[in-house]
Parts: C-alpha cells; sequence; structure tokens
C-alpha cells in the first residue's frame, strides 16, 4: 500500500504534517516557559509517536495505566509516568519489574497503604522507587494542602521510595467552556498544588516536579510559577469536542489542527441516504457529537449501528456512490484510537509509515 | 491464574454455566422449529466461542465484516456468511482469496455493480462464489419484492458465481419495544422476505436460504415459515439494553441469563464516593444507561473519564475499600467486547480458559 485510498477501512489516518506542527507548537511553547513536556500517551498509545514526542524535546511520556507502560516501557521508551495509583499485590508487583527495567518511572500514590505496599515490595526486591503524589482535583488523590504534605512525609520516610513531587491533574478543567472559566478553574487547582509544593518543601522535602495540565490549560497552567511539567495528549490529534471548548479569543480553539481522522466506505446508497461501513467499532460515542464528515457541506452523519453509519444527503449538495471514500473528524480521539490496531501516517496521499498502536487495549 | 480475583482489571469475565445454558437454549428452540443456527459472531469475535455455537449445532457463523471472517477462517470455523456487502477491488480481491480457502463462505450483494465485480473476480480466478442478497429494511440492501427478484436473476445469469438466497436483517426490529410492537414489525419484515423468497422461486430458481432474526425476534421470526435460519448474537452474552427491551409477558426480557460482565477494581474513595478503573475504554457508551454494579443495591455508576468510573455510594448501605472489585453489568456488549483482548471464561470463581478475542478490532 502506497496511496491512502489503499487503506481498507475504516481507519485511522495521521496527517504528518499536521501532527508535526502540533508537536512542535507545544514542544515551543513549553520550552520557551521553561516547563517540561511531558504528553500522555494515553491519547496515542503508540510507542513511535511517543518517540517523536521525546524527539521534539519531552521528557518522556506519561500512561494512564501500569500495562500501557509496560508496552512503552519495552518499545525502550523512558521517562515514563503512570499517572493512576497502582492498586493490589500482582500489580504491585508489576511495577517493581517495570521500574527495574526503567528505573526513572514515577508512580503515583493516594494513600499511606498503598506507599508501604509498594515501599514494602521495592524493599524486598532490593529497587529504590520514584512516588509522586496524586493530589486531588475531583476523581482520584489525596486532599491539597496538610494531607498531601503528611503523604509527601510519609514517602520520605519509607526506604526503597524516592518523594518524586506531585501530579496535580484537573480533568474536569482541561474542558470547561468558555476559556475564561477553564483560566479560573485551572489556575485555582494549579495554585493550589504550587502551595502544597511550597508546604512541602517548607518541611525541607525537595519538590522539584509539579506536573499536570492538558491540551485544554496548557496556555494557563504553563504560565505558573512553580509548575515545572505539562502533561497535554489530544493536542497532537485533536477531535470534536477539543475544537468546541473555546479558545482565549472566544471562538473556536485553534491552537492545534485536526491532524486525526477516520476514513470510512460509502457501502449503500438509497436517494438522500449513504450508508458508511464505520459505526459505533470505529468511534468512541461517549461525547454528545457525531462523527463530523470532511469536505462534504450540509452532510450529517447519524448512528446506524456497531458497524455502520448512516449520511443524510438531503440538506446537501454533494453526491455520493457506493465505493466513495469519506473522511470523519471523531468526536474524542482517544478512546477511538483505542479501537484501531494501527495509525496510517500520511505525507499528502502517501502513506509515509503504518505505527501500530502498541498499546491500544492496554487499560489494565 | 486460577480464581477470578487474580485477573487483572478491568476485564471481560464470561459465566460458562450461563453462557452455556443460553447457548443450548437457543440451540434447542431453533432445532425444535426446524430453523438453522448460525449465530452472529460480530458480538463475541472469538474463534473459541464460534467453535462451542457449532458444537451446540450451529451450521457456521456470521460475521459482520470480512476481515472478521478473515479471521474465523484461519482458525478453522467454517459456514461463514458475511453479512455486509464487500466493497471495492482491493476487499473482493480478499474475498475471493477467502472463498478459495472456506468455499462455503456466503457473501451478500446489494446492487448488480457489486455483483458483476465479483463475479469478474470469481472469474478470473477460477472459482464459484456464493451470494446471498441483502435485503432492505432501513439500511442497507435492495428493497424486497421486483428488485430483489431482479438482482437474484441478474445472479444467476452470471458465471463463477451461485445464488445462495436472502438475507433479512431488519436491525431496528430486534430493539422495537414492546413485544407486541416488535413483533408487528418483525413479522411483517420476515412475510416481505418470504413472499421475495416465492417470487424468485416462481422464476424457477432455488431458493433454499432466508436468513435474519435476532436475540430479540428469534421468538417472533422462527415461528414464520420460509424463514430458515436465524442469526442471533447477543444472546449467548445479553447486556443492559436487551434486558430492557421487554418480554412476550411485558416485564424483562427473561430468555436469556446475563453471562458476560466487566470486572473493576476500587482505586480511590472519598465519603459517599468510590472511583473504579473502568471508564470509556472498558465500556462501549453508545447505549443511554451506564454500566449497572452488581450485588450493590443502590449503588450507581457515573462516567468519569477514558479510565476512571465513579461510584455514588450516598443511597446505598454497601461499603466498599480501595482493592475491592466491583462487577458490572455492561451497557452495550458488542462494542464492549471488542475493547479487550481476551475473555476470561469462568466456572464458579474458577478461570476454567482465557479466550482471545482474535477478530477484535477487525471492522474492516
Amino acid at each position: 500500500m502506497r496511496h491512502r485510498d489503499e487503506i481498507p477501512t475504516p481507519a485511522l489516518l495521521l496527517d504528518l504534517d499536521r501532527f508535526e506542527a502540533n508537536v512542535s507548537k507545544m514542544a515551543a511553547h513549553l520550552r520557551d516557559r521553561d516547563k517540561a513536556f511531558r504528553p500522555h500517551a494515553k491519547t496515542h498509545k503508540c510507542p513511535a509517536i511517543a518517540r517523536r514526542m521525546i524527539d521534539a524535546g519531552a521528557v518522556g511520556v506519561c500512561t494512564a495505566r501500569l500495562s500501557e507502560a509496560e508496552v512503552f516501557a519495552a518499545h525502550g521508551v523512558r521517562g515514563l509516568l503512570v499517572t493512576t495509583a497502582v492498586i493490589g499485590g500482582p500489580k504491585i508487583a508489576r511495577a517493581i519489574e517495570l521500574a527495574r527495567q526503567a528505573p526513572d518511572t514515577i508512580f503515583v500514590v493516594e494513600t499511606e497503604q498503598n506507599l508501604c505496599e509498594i515501599a514494602q515490595a521495592a524493599r524486598d526486591a532490593g529497587l529504590e522507587v520514584n512516588l509522586a503524589i496524586d493530589l486531588y482535583f475531583g476523581r482520584t488523590g489525596v486532599s491539597p494542602g496538610a494531607p498531601a504534605t503528611d503523604l509527601a512525609r510519609a514517602i520520605t520516610r519509607q526506604p526503597n521510595v524516592r518523594f518524586g513531587g506531585i501530579q496535580a491533574y484537573d480533568g474536569a478543567a482541561a474542558h470547561t467552556t468558555p476559556f475564561d472559566a477553564r483560566k479560573a478553574r485551572s489556575s485555582g487547582s494549579m495554585k493550589q498544588a504550587v502551595e502544597t509544593r511550597r508546604m512541602i518543601e517548607r518541611e525541607g522535602i525537595e519538590c522539584s516536579l509539579v506536573t499536570g495540565g492538558s491540551t485544554g490549560t496548557f496556555l494557563i497552567d504553563s504560565e505558573i510559577d512553580g509548575v515545572t511539567e505539562i502533561q497535554p495528549g489530544s493536542f497532537a490529534f485533536m477531535d470534536a469536542e477539543y475544537a468546541g471548548i473555546g479558545g482565549p479569543d472566544g471562538a473556536e480553539y485553534r491552537e492545534f489542527s485536526q491532524a486525526l481522522t477516520v476514513v470510512a466506505t460509502v457501502i449503500s446508497r438509497r436517494p438522500g441516504v449513504a450508508v458508511v461501513d464505520a459505526g459505533y467499532k470505529a468511534f468512541a460515542t461517549d461525547r454528545p457529537f457525531a462523527p463530523t464528515p470532511i469536505g462534504l457541506p450540509g452532510v450529517t452523519y447519524g448512528w446506524a449501528g456497531d458497524e455502520h453509519g448512516r449520511l443524510d444527503l438531503t440538506k446537501s449538495d454533494c453526491d455520493l456512490r457506493v465505493g466513495d471514500r469519506v473522511e470523519f473528524v471523531p468526536p474524542h480521539c482517544d478512546p477511538t484510537v483505542n479501537l484501531y490496531d494501527v495509525i496510517h501516517a500520511l505525507r499528502g496521499d502517501n502513506i509515509e509509515s503504518i505505527w501500530p498502536i502498541a498499546a491500544r487495549g492496554k487499560s489494565q
């Protein structure tokens, strides 16, 4: 296969020019503000992309889960931060093995019990493991301020673990609309994180990592003193949801361009309707948006089952025939990518590479 | 791993006793009514399950897509029916290769152009390919009656293709609620299919296959003379949606029992809230239902991101601790299974087998 039109559908396409521009823009923005860049790999789950991020200046990548991190480590990626707590004996044993393989990996903790279990396993293995505290902003983690400071102190008192800093991820801030509300929310959260850092430092504990932020908040968080690192994910691909969160000027969020699409084929045609071969198994459906057909003004997509979508042509002058290809902006990139085995990396119309989504399905 | 509690979460569990009872019940029901049983493998995408269906009396399995069928054929499964038209030169070439490997495979067509392309490719390969006509009931296919009869005649006039019969799948009927409305709709569609069969036979064309039906309509369709085969999928697993479509008595649809679950782990805890490690990447979200926690009365699940769910404990007496496991009925089984690599087949609490979902992601 050389040309995009030879790719069996439905399939994921990545416009490399746009992708590279997105990565360069984010890397330059953070470099200029002296923030580390540790992009979140839960978006792409793809070692080839992680390597390109590191080539662009990233210090490593975040993964949401241990099993994802194992895949990236096995592909030689270092500088891993596992952003979810690792719970229970069997997973802790795997985390220790990962730390042996990739000693700079950072894990996060929320409770002293989990900390003690990890420290014990590290001691048994004769290793030292890096632990950051996960700060609570509405989902998981320990409360900012005194509770977090207590947990930091507890880490420093355990042998075989090293206090790595603070993870301050406010997931809801990323999608807060409009921009001003997002700025208020994310600044508030990040300032709490920085205050917690100062409390920890007043205890004489070094705290050189405050990591957080997202595609939606990087403009905000990267201006805050005391935040050391930004971990955005979707910026490299973009999707319908992120386009809609609103930019600083109140219009669409245009910091990055839409690089990821899903291509489908028209497989059935009736007056006013074209059925494509992409349904619930081709697009994640967790956002209240339908896939957006590209270059077909007035055409709308409707869900038509696990393997089918229905294009309404009645309000459009566009014609489509059986066999025609249609490209879509996906509603939400991360869980859409998780449905596919490979990303087709395109330079214009040509397939430059086919990248395995090696950590697809690694939600454990 | 031997015990269910050792399985890394989130994970798919299958209660084998329930699964086997579901399969036996469907097989016996159809055998008693002299209908062939060709269950739809798009639900499970799992060759081990296809083999169990065939052991229970199935004539083969349906697949939604060519790439799925290729996987089942490679695993030695025969009696394949690919229920979506195969469009375009590259896919037709693969279909011909599949027909060489598994000559009893049946493909469906909707247009004369597609028929001619397949016939030409079969001729070039020196093979004969089985083609059924896909009948339109609101999504894909040729209209019942004269248009379908014309297409059947066109198939018989082409060398290197064999007329295999009629596919009459009315997807919307499967979920029509309540049962009486479902019965009216499905009976109407199936009777149109049988009338079309008679029209084709009056042309002197043998038509020994009328295949359709679903978990929701099998009780209805299996009573209709002239329908030869039922192709249900979800019955083996069940899910929240199918439980809610209503049975003949007006209550829940209780023909089959819930055999498939997703198990997750509590990874964070606050007053009134437990966060589990299962979100959009652990459950398909295309239905308007949340995952249903099992054995935790009053506890409700709320989505909390790609990798997280939030259990509301405030209206329940249940206690949950970090590390506890929670099992859920998934909202919709087919696209949920498509998120995982394996099914853990349990006999009680013990892991009897771990079955690869070999056709996971094969939506092409």
